[in-house]
């Protein structure tokens, strides 16, 4: 961490600073420049991150020079974290093709979705059962009934679930049905429910907040591993912007930006990142090329008649479709689905 | 609501839209312009809002005509709500400003604070027992300690005392303590929570999320008014913007805004809405010129040594300071402090 | 245009609303719900859509049904545009790659630039002669000896070349040496500019400004096409955003979201869009397979000394690794490099 | 300037980065933490933060120390600027207002305005003669004969005359009309143009982009002062954000933290900040109270009739009314009108 005084900082100031630094058990160490005196401080200064020293006076501000999370870090972990799965291995050569319905609805929905996306090449099986809606009108999600759909989804076809958990309170119930927990957008900084999810044996899928820098989802991804879970991917769903054709701006960037920065695999989900079937082919292919670790899409046989998202589903045979050419993608970047 | 067909949808398809629109009970009224055929939906349509009906055959999109919420929308109630807390009235000419620390921290610390902030013309006393921040290394809260300390303040000055609720399981205790119930910013859209403090008999201060748009904060009231509790305080505390210099932008465009829309209280809190002490007078100035209903200011007895937000809090002489002024202003605009 | 009337207009603001759509020569068309009363014009009602209708008694609001743009719009020619330069097509299936430095620094630099892009496999030459720059401390640009380096370096390596017109007063001066005319980002909606080059016969290169929508981007197309140059190129080149780990955010999805809605092609510069060189083979895979139409890619064979840019360009060997993945990712979507 | 190495720097790359420093004339001053060496540079290091240092070797990452404009900052002068227009003195305690409607569109129009705002209080008289419009369908002002009707305002009602100039060609002609030359936002940082008003003897109002930072706005401000000219305006008037119940976000955090950085004068632009005249009044009161040293309000007699910005254009009776609040809040903040 780095302290610039003010232009007019007097000495007495500058040693102010320099009795608090070596209070504190670490040493300073005093760069005096042409307009600005700057203080280092050298030893464990991340505790001192969290201290106002910007109301220390002759202090104009602090400069962070070591990033706030470690255990997220490829300083802390320079090979990439491998996260089982069912069978397959996330974070590896393979892109991870999860898909599926927005929400579960029924037994026949459900089922009959597993085996079209199944059969077109995806590893899971996605479904919500407990959805957060903007709106306290819309379908809140089959809650139980719809985890005990998706087991039986999963013991029909084999395909892994995820789904999302919401609340503390159902952690433990959702950890009994799924193979992955997902954190939504809306509660990537519930830190709580971070923490709960942290203390249990199973992946957790953390996506990414719609207005949340990826610093802050590191930052959550933190409190997961810090709680005792190792096993988290980042999932990029794409931020708010000012732009209106499309639902949220699918953030690219972030899978090469995060990739630098972490040793956990990066997946996205171009269905929430665009909110438009039509896009969600060429996001996704995107996506795949700029080295997405997986892909997460929303599938229904029926959209103009599903209870959520329909606008952003594709039918199973547009997603045959897609997997094809996602084939291609793949191995043009050397990977494999 | 509306729906634009597509330049070349066919009479088939404009038909098929006209009978689904019948089976829903509803009424379909065609306008056939140059260029586009729109199809207006007459009847109770809000529940129609939820379907995909982009996804029907010959469809270009569908535009809302009507507010989705409606609890909290002055078309239901013209007339400003009026809230009661401790000996003061929400809503009604006198702005009502609570101050205090961003978090409880010793007992000494927050009676200081108590006498300061109601010495200076505070009506109400702030502090955070329960803390969600972005690091997991960051101080968490006192907790339920925090509470025992806010309620001897509380008795100490008569203050009545709002605090900060993160979880479900954290709502009836605090509530034992609390004389209204904060749902913070990154909560503004954990719905579970809107639901549980819709169900307690206390009123609400529903911050502002900051990557949330006005339209979300007034369906998260919906939600705690459709829960059955009706005295819910909207918060703006600044938005998250490309902007730097600030830790947010101060929205005040969303008092006016939301003023025309809603018969809620509005509050603003301008120290999270810009992050730094000397900007905090100038911004408390601003929103009650633009009409807030009340204030919510962090006080630091000592800003040099808070564990959290010292950045933004005011000293004790500087908010007496504020408070003069304030109540300049409160009077040019015909309210009291 | 659909006006939508408050919830208590009185009839004789409706039969006002009325008679004033028909002394507009259109016609009006009543739709009356149970909340409110919506009014449709019918006829050329495009020129009303610059008119303060809600200023109008018992309006609530104006809803655009049609897009403000004509000439860019696939409504009016659903085919792709196809635009020649030098040897290529581009709007068909060839992906246009051009390359080169940020700007012109001197005649070994940018001949030295051409020749390694050429060799890799770029189409095109770029290389700023008038740059412009946040600060004015910063290096301005070459000018017209820059524009000389740039015609020299054409006629050795035969690539067509791009570079930035800034002012009407370069217009016609850029268009003595250059092939394509670039408005920049900061240029997008300097709307005299944009007539100045719609008055000229050479391809216009137009970059999205970094705090435009798409539609103001089609807007200002619309502009230069609207004064005679129909050969517009689009160019997505990031956004800004409140993330700061990038320079800009690469908003992919204006890739196909512009595609559905304009026969314009569209290109990418993950250069700019991403701001780190690390960054640029990821985004230009993505945007390939995401269907842009070209890619423009800064390039410099030593950065370290760049005048601008270094951080974000490519060194020619790491171009040229760039350009093999790129093949195979444009083969993978049928398109050719 | 400070250049953090990266982990695993080398000696030998740490000794580069020292001889790169020296050969620029400049003092390293080396840092060694416990996981970063920190290279601090001494002396006039100014130019080389146009450098891409982050391409040598060894180097993570950059941190400026010194702000990036000078002639515009408060280190160089502390005082705050007072710029003479008409008899009054913007930058001083009063609070200028300025009004007027956004286009001047006849010669009735604008004399009627004119004198309607001098009496309501106004010193100064806005109006476009030539307008920037997203558009090429929209109304482009009346140009040089709209210039001689503000002239003829000016003489009839002795108020100064603030207009835009859109253009380098268009500045000596504006500037023989106009008492202020206005940059409109799109403009901001046209620097061609900032250029050719720094050159010329005419207070300067610059708006802020609306999708740039007051960083930005500094430095397009420096622009202006580097060129020659002293007599520069800031204006705030709204900035792009993902809210839409607005046309933009006003940025009242803006006025203190501009303020804080520099000494030149800063105005608001309600009516643009908002988009809706029912906002104008509060969020211009905000601005006052926030310490604004100017308004800047659109007046129209028949905002209904605007050929553009009616929606966001007062009524003289409305303005009058505002004016009077207006007065009251001044004086609470211990300013005059």
């Amino acid at each position: 961490m780095i302290i610039v005084m003010t232009k007019d900082a007097t000495q007495e100031q500058i040693q102010g600073i320099v009795k608090w630094i070596e209070e504190r058990e670490c040493r300073a160490h005093l760069s005096q420049g042409e307009e600005r005196t700057i203080v280092g401080i050298i030893g464990n200064n991340r505790p001192l991150e969290q201290e106002p020293i910007e109301r220390l006076d002759g202090v104009e501000r602090v400069v962070p020079i070591l990033a706030p999370y470690k255990l997220a870090s490829r300083d802390m972990q320079p090979a990439p974290t491998h996260i089982r799965i069912g069978d397959i291995t996330v974070g590896d050569r393979q892109i991870m093709v999860i898909a599926g319905p927005c929400a579960v609805e029924s037994r026949e929905q459900i089922i009959e979705i597993a085996h079209a996306v199944k059969e077109a090449g995806a590893v899971g099986l996605r479904g919500g059962a407990f959805k957060p809606r903007t709106s306290p009108y819309s379908f809140q999600g089959m809650g139980l009934a719809g985890l005990e759909l998706l087991a039986e989804a999963r013991q029909e076809t084999g395909l892994p679930v995820v789904t999302e958990v919401m609340a503390v309170d159902q952690v433990s119930l959702v950890a009994q049905y799924a193979d992955v927990l997902q954190i939504g957008a809306r509660n990537m900084q519930n830190f709580n429910l971070l923490c709960a999810v942290g203390k249990i044996n199973r992946p957790v899928l953390l996506k990414r907040g719609l207005m949340n820098t990826m610093e802050e989802l590191l930052m959550s991804a933190e409190y997961v591993l810090s709680c005792g879970n190792p096993n988290v991917i980042l999932c990029e769903r794409g931020i708010r912007t000012f732009e209106t054709y499309t639902r949220n701006t699918f953030d690219v960037n972030a899978i090469p930006a995060l990739k630098a920065r972490t040793h956990l695999p990066i997946m996205a989900d171009p269905s929430h990142a665009t909110g438009h079937w039509e896009y969600v082919e060429p996001t996704a292919l995107a996506a795949a090329a700029a080295g997405a670790d997986g892909l997460m899409i929303e599938v229904h046989s029926h959209p103009e008649k599903a209870v959520s998202d329909g606008t952003q589903s594709l039918k199973p045979e547009r997603f045959a479709e897609l997997m094809k050419r996602l084939r291609a993608v793949a191995e043009a970047v050397d990977r494999t689905l």
